[in-house]
């Protein structure tokens, strides 16, 4: 197995050279290796091919063939990822902060990269590109350990990587590649404290629960969403159906989608009918208690797990309130601490449901696939972390930074 | 043992109120519990006499039973800690930062309570009162686990606010004991995910690596520090006496305390001996490599094992280097990264040291002694935060807080 300490320490010692890098020496090796990709094209989808034609003898299902398939359109998408970096304004450096104390010291906060960041994710080659451009151009190393159907294709894309961070003057360890398929070397990675600053799992469920629950290096959690929207007794109805129709039906498979309706009673028989007549158009099926069932012939019984379930499908759960109150208390029991919207015109209500809702977004009249670094104006995004420590919500550069003091002081001693 | 999942059922829904209340009335229970401690002196005594009997019995070290020990004054201090929390600003609500996107919605990062913190600490009562003020002031609930050799002067403690908190109409698990001695409680709570967001361990190195190694909850590790002063060439040697002195011989035990000297080779001869001849006033051991051992007879030499220990004593070692280089290599290689200073009058290297040394404070020309939450001037401090992760550096109330996004919109699709 390789050895990870070595692996660690080279790691380290690229993030303390990726730190000092410039911000036009940063972008110079980002355009470089967009072009690189291009270049490499035949290379990197033969080594594609042979790690699809692996999956296919192992029965993978298609939509996970799908994933692990780099098409020409796709690595054209990947080298404009990277170009798009370019023009993100560098984070590093940056004094968030600087106040003077009576004794005379400037304290101030100086944004850093985080050091050493662990990747671990499924077997979608993108993801090695998309992951190496976002953690350098934050100043850190990366050590990344994708899944191993997708080890031919990532191995290549690291390699193109590696060349271009020597060719322009680089150490070429600010990207290593965990080559080892033995599940062993993913707890070694997750208890690698000396050397890696966070694990960053990017993947399903069972991936990031796995990371959580045995690392020892801080893990960000990337989360699921069990998203809600609570239609108020004074929603626009119109507007409503918009929102909710595209919270549900724009991408089904997506964390940000709405899972769950919560309707106050005064307007259920006024707006659940239009609603389903919407939903209906994309076939999605209604799930509801005995109010939604009495009040519109379309909805089938939910049981008590509908609640808690994130269906990425064309299903949807209907809950029935009394008041904004109860409908908070619902959110906060079942929801995943993702994305949770409130469609109202009353004023105290919005409020409310802003303050009191525990989650990482929370909306009032809009739709709750907004959630996103694109949308919310970060230029990228790593994730949408779904805990509370460090970045919560959608993770662009920052989240991959920390900060230290920095103080000027002319001989103070306490 | 205790069914922490009903304590952490019932701190979760403490937590929901805790965010909810108003600074006004926050201020007021920090009060009131100010009093009702000192009118419960001789309760809490008692029971502290309980514990300190049991300790003696046990043979404790005379500085733990110093740790445990009640007084009238410093039960004051406790009271006064807690009005000191008064004057603090509620961190709560505040919007950081808001901004319009082009489709019309209105996006700002609001700072919101944490939830539930779970705090694991030595036998030293006064962090009970401590971590509850601090806690609860940034609208959490929290869960304490004491020393179990406290357990008596905790219990009291707590039931003293616990009373003030329902005398006020709060709910009184804002703070709640564990008081199992067994040593699995501790394992139960650091995977207590499902309700605690995050763990602090308050105390020294064992605690805080058994945290860290064994918790599926996110820790904050508040580490040990082995802090660092460079002599650059151009130092100007008699504030460097007296600020090498301070960092080294001001307290020792503490975690900001100067461990180490790195000194350029050309300042050696004239700095060393002075720093050595005001050391010695305090009998300051001072270990060395070959080039300080041939400039001063005083040292005695060091060994490999010299430049990795956190002494906490009347030690230092010293380190002679050619450049400022290899003083930051040598302090990156062995410092805890916590803080580390540059005594020097070059603009450059100042520079240079400020940027590239990895810890959590770096200074300029300033003693090691000033990373405090009080000294930087937050107020409070709940520890030294030594990972990179959410919090770096002295914590203060926001370092008990998250941010949520909140989104106006009216009426926005994707």
């Amino acid at each position: 197995m390789t050895d990870l300490t070595v692996m660690g320490t080279r790691a380290k010692a690229a993030a303390r050279e990726c730190g000092k890098t410039g911000t036009n020496d940063k972008n110079e090796v980002l355009k470089a290796v967009a072009d690189a990709l291009l270049k490499n094209e035949s290379a990197i989808t033969e080594a594609n091919k042979r790690d699809l034609k692996l999956a296919k003898e192992n029965n993978m299902k298609p939509a996970m063939v799908d994933r692990l398939t780099i098409t020409k359109n796709r690595l054209e998408g990947m080298a404009e990822g990277l170009r798009q970096l370019t023009a993100l304004e560098d984070p590093i450096g940056e004094v968030t902060r600087m106040w003077t104390r009576p004794n005379g010291l400037r304290i101030g906060a100086m944004r850093v990269p985080l050091g050493v960041i662990g990747i671990i994710y499924e077997s979608r080659p993108n993801v090695t590109v998309d992951s190496f451009g976002l953690t350098f151009k934050a100043g850190n190393a990366v050590i990344l350990k994708g899944g191993s159907d997708s080890l031919e294709s990532n191995r290549k894309l690291v390699e193109i990587i590696r060349e271009v961070l020597k060719e322009k003057g680089h150490n070429p360890d600010a990207i290593q590649l965990i080559e080892d398929t033995d599940h062993a070397v993913v707890t070694e990675l997750l208890h690698l404290n000396a050397y890696v600053d966070v694990i960053i799992p990017r993947g399903g469920k069972g991936l990031i629960k796995h990371c959580v629950e045995n690392s020892s290096v801080p893990v960000i959690e990337t989360g699921t969403g069990n998203c809600h929207i609570f239609v108020d007794e004074s929603a626009d109805i119109p507007k409503a159906v918009q929102i909710i129709n595209n919270a549900k039906t724009q991408r089904i498979g997506v964390c940000n989608a709405c899972e769950s309706l919560v309707i106050h009673e005064n307007i259920l028989n006024k707006a659940l009918p239009a609603i389903i007549d919407e939903l209906k158009k994309s076939n999605v099926e209604v799930r509801g208690d005995e109010a939604a069932l009495a009040a519109d012939s379309r909805v089938v019984h939910a049981t008590e797990e509908d609640w808690g379930t994130e269906y990425l499908d064309y299903i949807i759960s209907v809950k029935t309130v009394k008041s904004v109150d109860e409908a908070i208390e619902h959110i906060n029991r079942y929801n995943t601490g993702h994305s949770e919207s409130i469609l109202t015109k009353d004023y105290e209500n919005s409020q409310k449901f802003l303050k009191e809702i525990d989650a990482a977004a929370v909306y009032v009249n809009a739709s709750t696939r907004f959630t996103d670094g694109f949308e919310f104006g970060f230029g990228a995004e790593i994730g949408i972390s779904t805990q509370k420590l460090h970045a919560r919500g959608p993770m662009g550069l920052l989240a991959l930074t920390t900060t230290k003091y920095i103080i000027y002081g002319d001989g103070q001693i306490r």
